[in-house]
């Protein structure tokens, strides 16, 4: 095999490995999920993961990394629009429930660690910024702290916790977010 | 050991394993949990756990059980002051997070399966059931479903995700109820 040929091969050995460990870690979070089953969903073997990802960890840690940078991309962060956001971040967990469940063992499994990835502590920070810059210019409320202004977006932005019924509707994420916010 | 001294020191056994099991399902989760640390944890055994709750997963389910029971009686609903709850659910959220955790793990590892607790079904209807009525009073906004009133109350009094940064506070809760539900 050439050797653009053998980085071509390499490359979508690691894309197909990335997508097993998503399917694998978002059912069965970082404890449960099983290396060997990821190696057998991609077509791989678990030398070829830990010689491309290094540890069971570090794997987890690629998927986290992957799904926040598609999330970013997917849905961008719109300062000028927070109800519109909250809606699309909204549908976005509705139809892609990956991401969520990953970040969501992420807290449970690691945040008690102190561990925090830089793309996911760099996408919060630009955010808090943006919505900072927003609120010296006026365009969005300061009666709440930046920080506290994202969680109000955030938080009802998620699908609802166990026991809340089957309606999944998020009719009433942008008016709730827009009233929250006072736009 | 007298009939009642045998009843007494069941029960204290059983509050035993439930205290031990909460710490070791919040910490490791349903499929992480091992009964034998719960067994070693209460100064108990496995036999006598299963004679008691049957399986892990029922122990799971009383776990979750006690810590629903234990929530509403620690913070009652209270439809004519929505924001004031919210805020006293974010407060014993953060002083007592073993139940926000595992009915986060509950939800993660448990409701593809479409597994419901009674109790905590029924301690939503309460909840929509009361929203309604105020609804129907009209002392709470009618913007929104029942359903999703709840919802908003709800995932506002949640502690926020991961990558959040470090800050805590909860004093933007009340507000933001208020404001989104136009109070």
């Amino acid at each position: 095999m050439s050797a653009p040929a053998r980085a071509k091969n390499s490359t979508a050995t690691k894309r197909r490995i990335l997508e097993a460990a998503t399917r694998e870690f978002s059912a069965y979070g970082l404890a449960g999920g099983r290396v060997d089953r990821i190696a057998e969903a991609a077509n791989s073997n678990k030398a070829m993961i830990y010689r491309y990802f290094g540890s069971k960890d570090r794997l987890f840690d690629a998927v986290f990394d992957a799904v926040v940078v598609s999330t970013v991309d997917a849905v961008p962060f719109m300062v000028g629009d927070l109800p519109g956001y909250a809606s699309a971040l909204f549908e976005q967990h509705r139809h892609t429930p990956d991401i969520l469940r990953i970040a969501t063992w992420d807290r449970l499994e690691r945040d008690s660690a102190g561990h925090r990835l830089p793309t996911v502590v760099a996408a919060t920070e630009a955010k808090v910024a943006s919505i900072r810059a927003a609120q010296g210019a006026g365009t969005v409320t300061s009666l709440y702290s930046p920080d506290a202004v994202l969680r109000i977006v955030l938080a009802l932005s998620q699908p609802p916790l166990s026991g809340l019924g089957d309606e999944q509707g998020g009719e009433h994420i942008a008016d709730a977010v827009g009233a929250a916010l006072g736009i």
